[in-house]
């Protein structure tokens, strides 16, 4: 197809498909004349995964560069993307070592972690977007509501992290197995979130309403 | 105290503070003199609450804004609050209400909340979250994930919105709760969402790595 074509196909206009191209998030079409190319269903596709990291993952395209490439590299163990994806999606955070609070909050994360058992890298982004959050609801004196639902987000935290994963590993072939782990982490995301909210808003009109 | 020490305990710049005055986050201090003015601990708190919207909620100037009204809004109730936070929070989508895949997006949604018996409004943003990222996965091929993994977010959704809720609800002041709801809201996501990213490395670990 043409480039107006894969326009309308993807609902992503002209000039935003250039100027993925330039940015080297979409290969380039095949050539057929001096200024014309085709793109092909692969292309389509390629482009909706684009848009899905950037509008309803909130990514940078600098963060989705970085996820494509991931994707992009054959061979590449999906728990390794899976740390790719992760620092594309973290919050970042700019903590100050020397802050008692902060390394409080950073205790707290590890205690937390030694609790639950899991078993995560010291490099992970997390570490400090859950420290960053504690330091601040601490800092804002909402001590109560945390201490009353730490251990709540932790466990919810287990029940979708051990159903994603399963999900993810069964399926066989690992271009599929990376393309689940890029698109669950982001999209499982906004989608939990969107629940959360929803469940906020119904529990809350129930008590107070 | 002076703007200098607000900033210094604030550990935020003079021009920002003077920007957050300026934009109305940030009520004026007591003048002075023609060119000073002093600041209390209230504006030190409020300063706080500004960061931690804008820094570890992600939120917009304008969104912070419209949530710091509400804040300010005496006698306004903790569930119409929610409603505020939950549109500053919410990721904006802009859905296309002929596309047959948004409205059977939109429709799973609506079958998931009456599954959960949720009781939310019509007009909920985070409606149109949840249907944006259910439209985009299966969009991308990703049923299968989806599929497996949407009855499990909905119900950590109600784990941990029936805990926060109770928690912001058992305060007895008024202004404790409405900011109990603002911070839990959107310190509460980015809590559960690096938890989420955290279990997730573990789980992934333990079944690849």
């Amino acid at each position: 197809m043409r480039i107006g074509d894969l326009s309308r196909r993807s609902q992503v206009s002209v000039p935003t498909i250039k100027y993925y191209l330039r940015e080297g998030l979409l290969s380039p079409g095949e050539a057929t004349a001096a200024n014309q190319a085709v793109y092909s269903d692969a292309h389509l596709q390629r482009l909706r995964l684009i848009r899905a990291l950037i509008d309803v993952g909130r990514l940078t395209v600098a963060a989705a560069r970085e996820v494509l490439a991931a994707v992009d590299t054959p061979g590449l163990p999906p728990h390794h993307l899976l740390g790719v994806a992760h620092h594309a999606v973290s919050r970042p955070v700019r903590p100050d070592p020397d802050d008692p609070a902060w390394r409080a909050a950073r205790d707290e994360v590890a205690a937390l972690i030694r609790r639950r058992d899991w078993h995560v890298s010291d490099e992970s982004p997390a570490l400090d977007q859950a420290a960053e959050a504690i330091r601040t609801l601490r800092a804002l004196g909402q001590d109560d509501v945390l201490d009353e639902c730490l251990e709540v987000y932790a466990e919810a935290a287990d029940l979708v992290a051990a159903r994603e994963v399963r999900a993810v590993v069964s399926r066989q072939d690992p271009a599929r197995m990376v393309e689940g782990v890029v698109t669950g982490t982001v999209l499982g995301e906004a989608l939990l979130d969107a629940l959360r909210l929803l469940a906020q808003e119904s529990e809350s009109g129930r008590l107070l309403g």
